[in-house]
C-alpha cells in the first residue's frame, strides 16, 4: 500500500537490508491493492454505496477513485440514451458497451497499480462473465478484487432510487420525470434477464440485501477489506441531519492557551443556553436526537443545559497537544521553534511532540463514524476544533489533508443534511458572538 | 446497561431532572441488555464461540456470563449417557432435557436483568419451537435475544472438534476415543433430524458457515450487536503461538520515570539482541511471524534486530500517564499525594489527569484485539507494562480489573498457544536480567 500516511524505510542490519514500515493508518504492509467491484441491477444503491465507500476510505488515509462506466457512456454517447441502448439483444451496443467497460477497466488499473491505494469500479457487472474478466486482469495486475454487491426487491425502495439519483442525471436531462421513470424500469428489465448473483466460486464477497437489512461476507480475508466489510454493515440510508459545534468559548480560549481541561468561560456558558434554546425552538426533530461529547469539561459543559440523553466519547476528545499543552502559540513558537515550523510546513501530518497529528486522530474518529453511520436518529455533537474540522470533512467529503485549513469558529452550529451523494449545510451562528480571532489549533 | 465502566447520574437542570451517562465503555445509554442464543448441531464450535465472545465482552468492561445446558444435564445426570439419551423419539428424556433447558434460561435471566450486561446461552436450540420460547421469555423479561448459529458441513472440522473437545469431556470420561467418536456421532444424528435453520422471521440473526467462511447478519442493529458480529466475522480457529514481551530496559525505567519516550539502556540494547536469537533458533514458526509494536522508540529498538516484516500500532503504546508522565512514583507521592492515595484505590478504574486508566486502554486496545483474532500469522507483540497485562489478560480470560496486579517482568517473553479453550503458557527469561525491581506502572 503506498497511502499517504504510510512509507517504508531501508534498514541496514549487519548484512541484511530489510524494509520497514511506519504506518499511520493501521494496515497490514504486506497487503494488496484492493479492486472494490460493485455488482447489482441499476438503482440498487451501487453509486451511493461507491462513494460512500471512497468517502470513507479517503478520509481513513487510502487514496481511492471511483472508476463509473456510466460516465465513461455518456461522455462517448452524449445525451439521453433510450432504453433499448442497454437490450442486450442489440448486439452492437453490447459490443461497444462492452469496450466502455473495459477502457474504465484500463484506466482502473493504470492509476491503481502505480499510484492508488483503493480503485472502485462502478458498473453493473451482473454476469459470471464480465466479473471473471475483472477477476483475471486484477490477478495479472497483482492486485485483488473483492466483490460489492447489491440486491433489492422492495419495488418502494427502487422507485425511491431511480426518483433521487436518476430522474435528475444527465441520461434524463429535460425529459418529464414520470417518463424517465418507465423509461429507466425498462433499462433495468434488460439488465435483470441477464443478471447472475455472485456464486461462492467467485471469490472473496459482501452482499447486501435490501439496504443491509440482510449481509452476507463471503472468504473476508485482510485488513482493508475487513475495514470495508465493517463500514458495509453499518451504512443504511439516512436522512436525519447531524449538527456539529465546537464547545462554548472556555477559560484556555479566553487566555489564548491550546489543550488543557478547562470550564467554559462565561460568554461560553451563555453559548450552552442559546444552544440548548435553539434546539428546542428551531428544531422539529428535537425529541428524538441524541447529544454526543468528548470527554472534556467543555464539551460536556455546553451540552448539559439540552435535555437529552448524552454520551461521552473519549474519542471525541481535542487533538492532543503532548508537551505544548497548555502553553500559547507564542509561547510555543519562542521555546519550540522548530516545532514551530514544522507544523506550519505540514498542519496535517504534523504530529505534537508525545502528542497526536490530524493522521492520529482520523484513526481514533474511526469508530465514531461507524457509529454516525449507523444511528437512525438525528446527532448533535459537541466537541472541539480539530475534531469538528475532521468529521465535517468527512460528512462533506473534502479530503482530509485540507481539515486541518478549514474554518469552524466558535458558537456557531453547523446543520449538515444528508442528500444523494453528500450533504446540504446551514451554518447559525448563536449570541454571544466570540469578537476576537481564535488561536488556531 | 449496568456495565462495571458506566455510571448514571441525576443531574437536576432547573425544575427536570435528566440522567446523565459517563461510559467508559462506548455505548448506547438506552441499549437494552442482550442474550445471546447459539444456535447449531452439536461439535459445531458454539461453546467455542461463546467462549471467545464471553472472553472479548468480559475483557470490553460487560458483565457477561456463559449458560451451558450440557453443563445443567451432566449434574443432573452425572456419568456417560449413552447416544439414545439423546434421541427425540425418546419421549420422557426430551421432556427432562426440556426442563433443564428452561431451568437455564431461567437462571440466565434471574442473573441478566437486575446484575449483567450480557449472557450467552449455550445450547443446541435446533428447532423454531425452542427458540421462539426463548424469544418470549426475553421479551418479556425486556431484553433482546440475537441467535448466533454456527454451521459447518465439512467432516474433517467436526472431527476435530469431536476429538478436541468432546472425547475428553466428562460425557466420556473412561472411554474409548475411537468409541466416543462414534457415540458421539450418533448423538448428532438426532439432533440432525430435527434442526431447523434460523429463518428470517425469527429475529436478529447471525450465521457462521464452516468456521467463518461465509457469514450471513440478518437485522443487526445496536452497539453492542455490532460489536459482537465485527468481533464474529474476525474470529477463526488457530492454533498459532502469541509471544507477547516488553520493550528492553529503558534509560527512563533506569532512573526510575514513568511514560516518556526515551531509547533503550545497554541492557535494553542486550535484550533485543538475545530475543532476536532466541526466536531464529528457537521458535520453528520464525519464517512465518509477524511483529507487532508501539510507536514508541523502545518497543521499535527491541524489535529493530529482528529481520522479520513489522508493523507499528499506537494502540499499543503505554498507557497515557498525563501530567505525571516522566515523574517518578516518589515525586508523584510527594506532588499529588491525592492522585497516588487515588491510584492505590483503584489501579484498574484510575485514570491519570489528563491521561488514562486501565479501562481507557482497553477500549483503543478493542482493534489490535480484533486484528490477532484475524491474523493467521504467528505473532511477536513488542509493547509495554500496561498493555502486555492487558493483552495477556485477554488472551487467559483474566478478569481486566486483576491486569493491573500481574507480574509481567521485564526481559521475558511469554509464549502463549491456543488451545480448545484457553491458551498454554510458556514463560522464557532471556539475557541480561534486570537485577532490582521495576517500578509499577
Amino acid at each position: 500500500m503506498t497511502s499517504l500516511s504510510s512509507w517504508r524505510e531501508r534498514v541496514e542490519v549487519g548484512a541484511a537490508t530489510l524494509f520497514r514500515y511506519t504506518l499511520s493508518v493501521q494496515a497490514d504492509p504486506e497487503e494488496k491493492k484492493l479492486v472494490l467491484v460493485m455488482v447489482g441491477l441499476p438503482a440498487r444503491g451501487k453509486s451511493f454505496t461507491a462513494r460512500k465507500l471512497a468517502r470513507y476510505l479517503t478520509w481513513l488515509g487510502y487514496d481511492t477513485r471511483v472508476f463509473n462506466v456510466g460516465e465513461y457512456r455518456r461522455e462517448r454517447f452524449p445525451g439521453h440514451q433510450p432504453h433499448h441502448f442497454f437490450d442486450p439483444g442489440n448486439r452492437e451496443n453490447l459490443r461497444m458497451r462492452d469496450d466502455l467497460a473495459e477502457a474504465a477497466l484500463e484506466d482502473l488499473l493504470t492509476w491503481l497499480v502505480p499510484d492508488g491505494d483503493v480503485a472502485i469500479y462502478d458498473a453493473t457487472n451482473t454476469t459470471r462473465e464480465r466479473r471473471a474478466f475483472i477477476t483475471k486482469h486484477c490477478d495479472e495486475a497483482g492486485v485483488s478484487a473483492l466483490f460489492v454487491e447489491n440486491v433489492c426487491d422492495d419495488p418502494e425502495i427502487i422507485e425511491e432510487n431511480i426518483r433521487a439519483t436518476k430522474v435528475g442525471s444527465p441520461d434524463y436531462a429535460g425529459h418529464d420525470p414520470d417518463e424517465a421513470v418507465e423509461d429507466f424500469r425498462k433499462r433495468i428489465l434488460h439488465y435483470a434477464r441477464a443478471y447472475e448473483p455472485v456464486a461462492d466460486d467467485e471469490g472473496p464477497y459482501v452482499r447486501l440485501i435490501d439496504a443491509g437489512r440482510l449481509v452476507v461476507m463471503h472468504d473476508i480475508e485482510g485488513f482493508l477489506p475487513g475495514r470495508v466489510v465493517s463500514f458495509l454493515m453499518n451504512l443504511h440510508y439516512s436522512s436525519s441531519p447531524i449538527w456539529l459545534t465546537r464547545h462554548g468559548e472556555s477559560i484556555s480560549n479566553v487566555q489564548g492557551k491550546i489543550g488543557g481541561d478547562s470550564d467554559l468561560a462565561p460568554r461560553g456558558h451563555r453559548y450552552a443556553r442559546s444552544l440548548a434554546g435553539y434546539l428546542i425552538r428551531g428544531v422539529s426533530e428535537f425529541e428524538e436526537m441524541r447529544v454526543w461529547t468528548s470527554s472534556l469539561r467543555r464539551t460536556i459543559q455546553t451540552a448539559s443545559v439540552i435535555e437529552l440523553p448524552s454520551t461521552q466519547w473519549r474519542a471525541l476528545d481535542e487533538i492532543d497537544a503532548g508537551l505544548c499543552d497548555g502553553m500559547s502559540y507564542r509561547e510555543i513558537r519562542a521555546a519550540m521553534p522548530d516545532e514551530y515550523h514544522a507544523r506550519g510546513e505540514n498542519k496535517f501530518r504534523y504530529r505534537y511532540p508525545r502528542g497526536e497529528s490530524y493522521q492520529d486522530v482520523i484513526q481514533r474518529l474511526a469508530p465514531v463514524i461507524i457509529e454516525m453511520e449507523r444511528s437512525r436518529q438525528p446527532l448533535l455533537i459537541v466537541a472541539h476544533q480539530a475534531v469538528v474540522r475532521l468529521l465535517y470533512a468527512y460528512l462533506m467529503g473534502i479530503p482530509p489533508e485540507q481539515a486541518p485549513h478549514l474554518a469552524i469558529p466558535l458558537h456557531t452550529l453547523i446543520q449538515l443534511t444528508p442528500h444523494a451523494y453528500g450533504c446540504h449545510e446551514t451554518r447559525t451562528p448563536l449570541a454571544p458572538p466570540v469578537p476576537k480571532q481564535q488561536p488556531s489549533s
